[in-house]
């Protein structure tokens, strides 16, 4: 089939395109190049079916043309991903993950390309009165302005999806991690042990409990998600393991995979920062329902983290540049 | 104390003007005049305590100098409210509920006046799963673009309520009617009433169940819930009846009032349009708790409205010259 994918020089965008165009599909890829890595396309980028163009999604009229009618699915990955600095920049998630949002969904209804699959957030939860949290629990009041801006474009696709005919899935992933991984807490450690072994600086008081997908296991999900057809305008899928790990149990794999024993330096306090939840762990029942089940723990999503990023030790430099620019 | 109101010029924003003025209260209110009707601010223009600014709040600046720090709380009642059309016109929801609310919710920040409330509606609860439908149950998913947008707004504001330490109230409302009610059920009825008593046409099959709360009713709420100082940066309440009416009972009390016996011609279906809700009912316990409860029932409500459009034929053609522009 052939299909779009946003943000696919991103961490999960760049693993889907590899993924699909394994699978025989044809594949368009949009970036912006704000975040996503021309690297990470290498290989896609040598293959006659995947097509990238560099595009502002920001642009209402950046997928004429792009978006043509026979594509069959629209993954729509590209977003601000940067959930801790929210604050500082109130204007980006709004404009990243909602606008944006709105501009594809517009162009998929002029075209009549019509299916869409979204890559939301396990933040939508805020506070998660439930935990594991299923897709059902309490109406949740949003406490971050990535959760608030994921869940007004996840409310944007259900309501075309009702409105206009689309077909929409809708996948709240908990934290991913594994090969190509360029942020968060596995990263920042990583870097900050490379630069220094004998101490790591840990937002928080380390008992944070995190869930991470390893990414073969998302990748997988969202597969399995598109080959099953419900008779529903919209889906929402959870996106997560069964276990959770606390931010020192993945300091201790990293410390291990690494072979270093710094001082750990806590800021102090339940969460690493405002908004930041202190526990995001998902009901995946629905999702299993469907067949899907992880292949890897999460310590050992750690780990394969590590390993890729001390073979990769570029990311970290293109990480800089991008800061810096 | 200091108050701002957006939509002044609006049915429920013109009657809160109102209210605050005779409360002893200073009031700043705003309206871009799209279906605001400067006569219902006849009387608080007369007032002192009240200044008017016609501004256009898609445009980041329009409360530059407007909003000033001594305003104590802003009423953020400017929306579309036409709930209908949405589909036609799919960036107007968008534009007027979220990216608004985002600009208001920004200039309060930069300013440093913190405290907002904010009308919502039922219709963010989607299909409701549970009726009455009470703030937490399960997580909806939305079916009309004026409910994603206005959900949107909920979570921009209690995002920033939990960032910026903000104060913010969300009220959920159900229909409102009473005096300088312009648009809905009723509004339509008796447009078509006074045109031709002989007939009537109704949207659906008439059996759609629809709960409306009268305007002096939703205004004391929203100021018991202003006056009631809580532990939360967002708080969320419904608004509405413990009672419904079917649109057929609607019809007959406007038949009633009018003395017309109309043939009822019914365009059929259990909904009246795309993503219109069979059923908005909603779970009000949680404001009650604050000892507001309505004054009047449903079908009180409904004949004040119609007496009020019966001695002010004016709205009609306002309403006219509106939709010719």
């Amino acid at each position: 089939m052939k299909t779009l994918v946003t943000g696919a020089a991103g961490f999960i965008g760049s693993s889907l395109v590899d993924r699909l165009l394994a699978d025989g599909n044809s594949v368009v890829g949009v970036d912006n190049f704000s975040t996503g890595c021309r690297q990470f396309l290498d290989q896609a980028l040598r293959n006659d079916r995947f097509k990238l163009y560099e595009k502002d999604l920001l642009d209402p009229a950046a997928l004429q043309g792009v978006l043509t009618p026979d594509i069959e699915w629209v993954f729509h990955l590209a977003a601000n991903a940067d959930v801790r600095h929210g604050l500082e920049h109130p204007r980006m998630d709004l404009e990243q993950n909602t606008l944006v949002t709105w501009n594809i969904l517009e162009t998929m209804r002029r075209v009549g390309a019509l299916r869409i699959a979204f890559s939301s957030t396990g933040s939508v939860y805020g506070e998660a009165p439930v935990i594991p949290t299923p897709e059902n629990c309490p109406f949740p009041v949003q406490t971050s302005l990535y959760g608030a801006s994921k869940l007004a474009g996840e409310s944007l696709i259900s309501a075309y999806a009702e409105g206009y005919h689309f077909r929409a899935l809708i996948f709240r992933f908990v934290s991913i991690l594994g090969e190509r991984y360029t942020h968060g807490h596995v990263f920042d450690f990583v870097r900050q042990l490379q630069t220094d072994p004998s101490r790591l600086a840990v937002l928080g008081n380390g008992k944070q409990k995190k869930s991470y997908l390893y990414i073969g296991d998302c990748i997988e999900a969202i597969l399995a998600a598109v080959r099953q057809e419900t008779g529903l305008p919209a889906e929402v899928y959870n996106l997560g393991t069964d276990e959770y790990v606390q931010v020192d149990d993945s300091i201790r794999e990293i410390c291990q995979e690494m072979n270093v024993q710094p001082r750990l330096e806590y800021s102090g306090g339940d969460r690493g920062w405002v908004g930041d939840s202190p526990f995001i762990f998902l009901d995946c029942s629905k999702i299993r329902k469907l067949g899907w089940r992880p292949q890897k723990f999460i310590r050992e999503g750690v780990r394969l983290t590590v390993r890729y990023l001390r073979a990769n030790r570029w990311v970290f430099e293109a990480r800089e540049k991008e800061h810096a620019s």
